[in-house]
């Protein structure tokens, strides 16, 4: 058993300031489950990012340091505060004329944290549109516009990447069906859309992600955080706010921006995952690592998943299992071991699951295969 | 917050024998927590069974009344000590001439409870026929002869209920895979084996459940368990023994026996239920309780889980979710609360789930209908 | 088992808002357990009070709004935002001239709960005299001006409750030793100080006792939260922020004012109760419920523990007990049962304990005796 | 966060046998946790004993290596099986002539194992003497005679270690008043009675305790376990059954005898020590790791408990806590970081508490000091 302090004293430690040195001992267990973990793929590194929440600058309720602090302690990688342009009901106490001020304050907050925090502003008009991101801005005061093809004709030219925010928003969308117009026809068309969120908040969109593959759109996932991420998304325990992992090829903040064009994504809501296969696939493949026993009748094979996912799949090969039926339940962080019925010991044999909780298409599941070779 | 009491507290009391009257407070939950609960079915009683399992009176390290308050303890219906017949290693010490004596030792045990005790043995041979099972005989003494026919028609003779024990044990069948033999065939056709464990301890077998299938078997699962079954099911918690669920006209010896003649089992085991559809897709039906909000576009609909079960189910009908892709968790115990996105308010409509954790055949899963009327 | 809602679904269904009647279903177990709860006292309600809060309009770094949803999630009867009237490091986003508008927000977050909104407000000096919260104000922009003395006057004028904020903090005394100066005597002398902080954010001042118990102020505890509660006081789970138990004929603003004048409090923070024995010993009188079993020997006895706290307890009476050594855990809201010897069957008897997580003085803590009457 | 196997998974693969390694992973810490740990004490090794218990060999109900499994799990270090010489009520079914059975199956199925099983017997007369336990023996069936005294006496011929049981017990002592008995004292003048217990299964006795001290008595406690050790000491979760701690010079038979010769014990039970202060100070002191940081005015002290024991002190230093009253709780392993406010830095100070769950005479606790050098 280890020692760990009691949390408590790590806060009155804290409190004291100058005496903050704990001799070497290690955080608490406890803060570091909440991270949000997910392997890399080959050629890219996993970001975990958040590009939608906002601040008391628009309609929030903390602070941007906050902002900065929850995504520390969830991992994540890289966030953006996209505070409303056109809807700031705290106006009356926060007069403020520059809207890049929620960004600013944030990346102060972040300091020499590796926290990448993204420039970032939500147009928010009736549908058609509804509302956008647009991120990776120059000054968010120039999106201040009245026409709404202008607002994302300038954040274009300011070099943004521009997303479409939850199409399925039932105050825009009375049936919840995402359904393109011919105004986000013509934003495609020239260039002004790169991505679609398919889940934004504790919603999630098939139709959203039938409009993303049909489009070409990068699949998006995003918290929408007004409160405490907490509140939303941490009851209970265990839960986490979706994101979107961005497969980049390195951790920067240009990196990020050259894979979101790239629509290298794949976006983790509860314990689901959705994204294109080419990026879907290997990711499952890197949180699954196969292993086999000694060559056996029946063969031993470890499954140790190194994700935060629990993966649920289906047995596609052609052997039975000794203790399974043929859906397994693959915890997250564990090992599972498994005994395949091969009849004969084999040098070589395949595995052949769909993995059921993640998603390539509406009602599609992708299919991983692993080649086992017993020892 | 209620008021518990603090169990050692209990045990003290308890100790104290005469003084055990509590004031009229409940028991801790923590105990009523591990019973094991599904619902009745229409036309029967869900029994909560286990027929296989071993004392100090074969192979066991426990006196029967362990056995007894194990069973008590998780809310078993009914149980089956089935000493083995041929293999007594405590011989030496326990050297009992009559094979009836731990199921005496049980049955004063549960003494006033209403448990049910039912006499049997386990016939215990080489592969053919391995090991089987015969419950509710009137004397086991008389099954203790050489030729292992003669002890089949000996337990038939007195009534008993015949069933094939772990098929695909490793011990007996090295590759695991469940395969009748002639004297197997011999046994069915002369009436003598009315089930087959397709579930037997911690181990499954997809060839058993076809046997069973094709040879019109009852399906059974039985933990055969040796040491405490907290040792070897309650880790980690929340665990639990595989049972055979029995569907009785009552809670008596006799419905249990006709019902067991009947076939109507299911087994439940570690997530999963194993049985034939008349009986499994009931239970699912009586497990998940449906309702609807008010009439929406997008459609609010609860569904409340009444048993151990956590439903793994697939949306199959038209519907998309307006939280959830098409695979659904639906935890034990918990009303789920689901938005179906009908396009415009219905009257009426139908839901329709495959139920993954449920298990039909090799692979394949029952599907369930449910109509659902908004108010 | 209960059915419960699944958490997350609740959340959703929320969201839809116009949907959100839930079936007549119970709110989740886990919400409620987070609610701090102590019973009444003879005469008096036992409101649950914080003090002293800080919001984005001083130097925290939420919406006043929050700490509205912090305190109903908590179950707090009263609170008071008490933002720095001469500190205000978010001046150039939040350049509010009226120093009342946090009060006025909260007010209108607490909307129609129950919750009383008490306007206050920090005086924010070097020591002498540090740091004093001035609530019950009138209006506070009234406090800001230069002269010390007269801030307070004028707080005293408006018929403010004003107490001394922190006195140990080393920020002011480096040796967190809570000391008067003449400014203080001088204060209290003129009416100007009626209470003082035992308990502020994690950190205690038994000398702060010290000086409430030899010039009669009232004893409080307060977060002092900048941030989000749960991140102090909630980790590990099952923490609570420090608050005051306020005695009042009512839940109404005006009794708890009279209440607080009358200097009726216990400070409640970790696992610690601390006030004057007229009130402490009451809330320690009713949070423990004691009953006997029928008359023995050994002789059974009931100790139901209502309140949030788990008392700690030293055996004063002259009997031994049959299960425990002279120290005993009574933990929240359970029954602990008690055999007490003595030696022959009693109709009455005292049990007296020395409750050693409550403290009358600095290193005082007081004795309570229960008179037992067996059935 | 490290990958765990899934629990159920480890059973599957010892069920598989042939197949058991695991590939270098660590078991899981679930089962670790439920091992009694504490420190060894200058000059001694602390060995985990429990010496009484019961098997079918007499009144328990189960086989004798479930006691050896139970202490494996345990982290015992030694246990004696005491079945009932006068009281075998399963003597109808086991027959044994040889009383000495349940040691020499415990002591096959201890095996390669470290655990030392010790050969021993409950002497079961009406009181005067009522129980005592005879351990180390040669032969048990030579203690099977009439008269009671030539029982202690062929104990002690064989060079046993003999102590009284359960003095306090209500089925003796209707009252649950230890008390000695003209026989006890000529059994300890005779050297006849060297230890005993202090505790039994969940029952304390101050009295016990007292008489002990009075005749320099081993201060013992122990489980007298029938039943499986779970179901009376797990729940709730984290129980653990009582046990005497041994201050052996090393871990063996011989040095286990002598040690308890030599009186060096200290009893663990819920969560209370009790033993003489020359082992149980030491004790105290090894399980508290002591030190400072950098010399201040408010000095950081770190308490590292490496023991399962929560302790419970009281503050006797003249210097009063940052954020604690004085009375400290010190949770089983972990670092408690206190602030002591010394005033000004100082080099060298010292930290006395009275040690509240550690019993030396009924009421009675010690006071232990330590030397604090800030840096």
């Amino acid at each position: 058993m280890n020692n760990h302090f009691h949390v408590r004293e790590l806060l009155i430690a804290a409190f004291l300031g100058s005496q903050l040195v704990l001799w070497g001992q290690s955080a608490p267990d406890r803060e570091q489950d909440r991270r949000i973990e997910f392997p890399d793929i080959p050629g890219y590194s996993t970001l975990v990012c958040d590009l939608h929440m906002h601040t008391v600058f628009s309609d929030g309720s903390v602070w941007p340091s906050i902002r900065v602090q929850e995504a520390l302690r969830e991992g994540l990688d890289a966030i953006s505060i996209t505070d409303h342009i056109e809807y700031q009901p705290h106006r009356n106490d926060i007069p403020h004329p520059d809207m890049n001020r929620s960004y600013e304050l944030a990346l102060k907050a972040a300091g020499e944290s590796d926290l990448i925090v993204i420039r970032g502003a939500e147009i928010t008009r009736s549908m058609p549109p509804g509302h956008a991101n647009a991120i990776f801005l120059e000054d968010v005061n120039a999106l201040n516009r009245e026409n709404v093809m202008e607002v994302f004709r300038e954040a274009r030219r300011q070099g943004a990447y521009i997303f479409w925010n939850h199409p399925h928003w039932t105050a825009q969308r009375p049936d919840g069906i995402a359904t393109l117009t011919d105004m986000h026809l013509e934003l495609i068309s020239e260039g002004l859309l790169q991505g679609i969120e398919v889940v934004n908040e504790l919603i999630y969109s098939d139709e959203a992600l039938q409009i993303a593959l049909d489009h070409d759109l990068a699949i998006l996932g995003n918290s929408d955080i007004h409160g405490p991420t907490d509140w939303l998304f941490r009851i209970p325990e265990g839960g986490h706010r979706p994101v979107t992992l961005v497969f980049a090829t390195e951790k920067s903040p240009e990196a990020l921006k050259e894979a979101l064009f790239g629509r290298r994504t794949v976006v983790w809501f509860d314990n689901t995952l959705v994204g294109k296969p080419e990026y879907l696939i290997p990711l499952v493949r890197q949180s699954l690592s196969i292993s086999a026993g000694e060559r056996n009748e029946v063969q031993m094979v470890n499954i140790a998943n190194s994700s935060d996912a629990e993966y649920l799949v289906e047995n596609l090969s052609g052997y039975t299992f000794h203790a399974h039926a043929d859906i397994l339940v693959l915890p997250a962080h564990e090992t599972t071991i498994l005994q395949v019925k091969t009849k004969k010991p084999l040098s070589s044999f395949d595995l052949a699951f769909r993995i059921l909780n993640a998603v390539v298409a509406p009602g599609t599941h992708p299919e991983v295969t692993w080649t086992v070779e017993p020892e």
